[in-house]
């Protein structure tokens, strides 16, 4: 393994949104050596070689990973998982295989069986955008976000150097967790909100069939609430499907926490009522004072 | 009752984020003959006065609507209530007396029992931001937002047109909803939104007692669900008081939408999931295009 980033190959596997900003962050900053791009689409290549995010790109996994130093996988997660087995013949020797899907378990678990000349990592940048897409792509999408790395237990000192390389020369924080405690934790911070902003349209679709000024009157506080909402599809289906366990954990614990509040409502006792939500605000505007997206 | 808003002294009570943004407005556009604010604290008057907002304040009440042709109450909803009962034997005759609280059924059934020399009309703009008080307000707050306007039976033609040109004049577009109606539809697009929004951080703060990482990987996704939870607490506690019935039914329809997804979840129904998402996405996307804020 090439022990500098500076003189890797980087190939990435995706350029959608996460894919196509990794990219553009690594070539305008002058990270790496060279940055290939594997898309499904032609049209995706062309463009992103045209916005100057790849120095070559093709639409042939076997070809495109071929020299490769690094291979970073930017799909959906359950595509990430079938690239892990179809990439398992093709990763040349030493190569630092890593991913930026949105759940971790399952995908440390497709890595756990490649071959041992593989060096593979998990990773998970905490940032995005409710757009999609290359078009979405942009360098700083990585500024000061954290990026959350699951090594396995075989994955090398070495490897986990160069990954935390890559993951502060795109501007990002690289913070080692457990791929289980991700996981559960994500559901409580990202999925859990994508399924009360989906519910929430939901909802209002309802009322819209019996009155349609609903829409009419949503202003900037259902428009926030329900952003999530414009997600990408398939890959939030995969995360669902990935982090069942986890979600549905969290799902019980919000039913919980909005029964406290609605009791609170229903019986006039409106001092636990104000205690309740000057709690949430606290502590809402203390623990994310610091962060920066 | 003058029938034009550029000779009219408008006087506002509550000079808060509302408030304070509504005499910003009138004031910038020159929309009226004089500007007064009315507010219960000294320091808000003067900040008020240096910042241009008025021509001149008083924290008595009395004093402060004596000669005006419009009085605007934008304080939490049940002050507004209050200060109805205090200002019905203060306001000139012919006066236009309106409000710009969250809820309307109330403050209607409040602005009823006036006496008939007084012009009584109900508003609430649709806008806002989760950062309240007279620091926050800003002229352009009204710009392109929806003032939802509930005129009682009594009210007269001209009074609900002098506040259609005073709304229109601070850069919004009137709208006329029966007030059961508007409650009704708030509570589905703004008053669930907030409560998910607590639900959610105190769902986090719970998870945060056994792991306190999670508010270190919450990202935008997290920030832009949760961000109603950061609204003025007597604001919004007045809110879901006065508005308890439609905030329980639309509690309920939230519950029945967030089974429906976790059943298709946990029974593996991906078709299903898919097929929910997509249309809570595409409602999104397609229902809020138009809006501006």
């Amino acid at each position: 393994m090439k022990g500098s980033l500076e003189l890797t190959r980087v190939a990435i596997v995706g350029l959608g949104l996460m894919g196509g900003s990794l990219a553009a962050a690594l070539k305008e900053r002058n990270a790496c050596q060279e940055v290939w791009g594997i898309a499904r689409r032609k049209e995706t290549i062309d463009e992103a070689l045209q916005r100057g995010f790849i120095d070559k790109g093709t639409c042939k996994l076997a070809n495109g990973v071929k020299g490769a130093d690094v291979v970073v996988l930017a799909t959906p997660v359950r595509v990430i998982i079938e690239l892990i087995h179809e990439l398992s013949p093709l990763l040349p020797s030493g190569c630092l295989l890593m991913d930026m899907g949105s759940t971790k378990r399952e995908v440390i678990k497709a890595m756990g069986a490649l071959p041992p000349h593989i060096q593979p990592l998990g990773g998970h940048p905490m940032c995005g955008k409710e757009t999609s897409g290359l078009a979405a792509a942009e360098a700083n999408l990585y500024e000061g976000a954290i990026f959350v790395l699951t090594p396995l237990p075989r994955t090398s000192q070495e490897a986990l150097d160069l990954a935390k390389e890559l993951v502060k020369a795109v501007g990002a924080r690289p913070l080692v967790v457990e791929a289980e405690r991700h996981d559960r934790l994500v559901a409580a911070i990202s999925h859990l909100p994508y399924l009360l902003s989906l519910a929430l349209v939901m909802t209002a679709e309802e009322v819209a069939a019996e009155d349609d000024l609903v829409w009419k009157l949503a202003a900037s506080g259902f428009r926030d609430t329900s952003r999530l909402a414009a997600s990408g599809v398939t890959m939030m289906l995969d995360v669902l499907v990935t982090n069942r366990e986890a979600v549905e954990e969290m799902l019980a614990r919000f039913r919980g926490q909005m029964d406290r509040l609605e009791k609170a409502l229903k019986l006039g006792e409106e001092k636990r009522l104000r205690r309740l939500i000057e709690s949430a605000r606290r502590q809402r505007t203390e623990q994310l004072r610091g962060a920066t997206r």
